[in-house]
């Protein structure tokens, strides 16, 4: 496995649980946890960014990236391969030397082109079956976190990493 | 079983866990879940459209219909039936040509009249054994995705469905 | 057991898994179950009103109860069992003739008094092991359902009141 | 294990389940558990408080804290050691007479200093290696309550405690 340069993720089904909450004035609210914010920052302690791509486009995810001083996020975008390929063009990187971590069916054109895919282990089967790894947390519930983990231990960076926050 | 002209679904407890949240002001919020977005797109892709009949009376489901595009949606009704019956009138099909996915004791009469009938796995047993098909995702993690991908496996469409996103 | 001429209940842990939802302003939001409120609904197709006492003093429980058209719920009561007495003794009851579902530490006294006494599967063990009837739905899940149904089906009347709904 | 003059506590992952719910205005609400307030009024009836550090900055902590008539309540800190260390000294008491419960990596310098350290079961495995006591209780779902029942059941003191509400 390579250790990417960037780090792209999906957000429903992976930094929440799928879930969506309505009010009277519609999609009003999501859940995130507050592991997967562990995982950007043990990622950016080895020098790797973060940047979201969903398809959703509402400012609840932009809140939580400026939480997280994630600069690239990316909300709206249908054609999640292509958004990817442009930032990567810009880096002056490819989709090879990337990572993603997706759920569902229209993050399946991207988690092909990429060195590295994941995938919650609440996705469906014919997502599941097409990626890298499959982590053991459910989206919302630490999947990021996960895949950001995995990432690192695959390199032997986890133990410094945890190391370097005692 | 039928491929449906028309597929109805009841919303608490099936595009949700049951789930009501309350602020001092009332029914404040519901919890949908993005997984169900697909189960209405992948049914469109082929032809069949969602229509939406529940007892509870909130803009809240009015919203989520409007976000998934969904015109039929019909809030406040104490007999889904008769309704289903009128919607089906209009649109010179039968109701032994729809499909229909309830959780509860006032979806039991339209379970019964409908084509093909599902409940979601954590229904009351007494819902679950009066119905064709009992979803694995329970209420609001899928369990509607679920019933659609049902319906297209059993006639084989739903690889079709998925290859065309790809 | 004896057929109760009246059910009380406990809100936080019960009707709800424990969750207090708050946002800068405070304790700001509770999530129901649609379920319990067909609870509520079978008792009152059978002649017995269901009556809140809670320790919490939210107007959230007065909406939900208002919604279930639920006359009795009283809010902000430390003394649950002398509350109890007070609703007997205008209704010309006795406690022993009344039903109570509570989850907590704070509820035992009623829970105690009462001829029929239940507690959701997830209420702590000394709650637990007082009670005559432990639910199979957690609290929020269905738990003021379960008592209700188990009260009706030992008395040979949850058939009939399933049956009134087709 | 020492009876611990104080016991000091995270909030998120611990008395959450890590959950940070989003609007479009950013970080508006957490869901806390009524079980961890009996935590809290358990160890009291002991004289032992309870102190609140926790590294997010939000006022929805403070008003937990408030109901709960916690007075020491520590927002945004990043140091929570030396944060405890301080406290102490202003009670005339050293680190190894209070107790900790946390779930995190930022967590680990304060667990590895009081006399007495848990954390939830849900945990990463590398905080859960690291401390005297893993709760039952997930977090959120009464891990903390655990925790102060597992302090007062060492040293014979629940059931008392238990018998002092009834």
């Amino acid at each position: 496995m390579i250790l990417p340069k960037l780090v792209f993720t999906d957000i429903d089904g992976v930094w929440t649980d799928g879930g969506m909450y309505y009010t009277a004035q519609g999609d009003a609210m999501k859940r995130f946890s507050v592991s997967d914010g562990w995982g950007v920052s043990f990622l950016r302690r080895n020098g790797i960014e973060t940047a979201i791509i969903t398809g959703e486009n509402t400012p609840i995810v932009t809140e939580r990236a400026k939480k997280l001083k994630i600069e690239m996020c990316h909300i709206g975008i249908s054609d999640k391969k292509r958004k990817a390929e442009e930032i990567c063009g810009k880096l002056g990187i490819s989709l090879s030397e990337t990572a993603f971590i997706g759920d569902d069916i229209n993050d399946l054109p991207l988690l092909r082109a990429v060195g590295f895919s994941g995938s919650p282990c609440n996705a469906p089967s014919y997502v599941k079956s097409r990626v890298h790894y499959v982590t053991t947390a459910p989206g919302g519930y630490g999947a990021f976190r996960d895949f950001a983990e995995k990432i690192l231990s695959a390199h032997g960076l986890l133990e410094k990493t945890i190391e370097s926050y005692l």
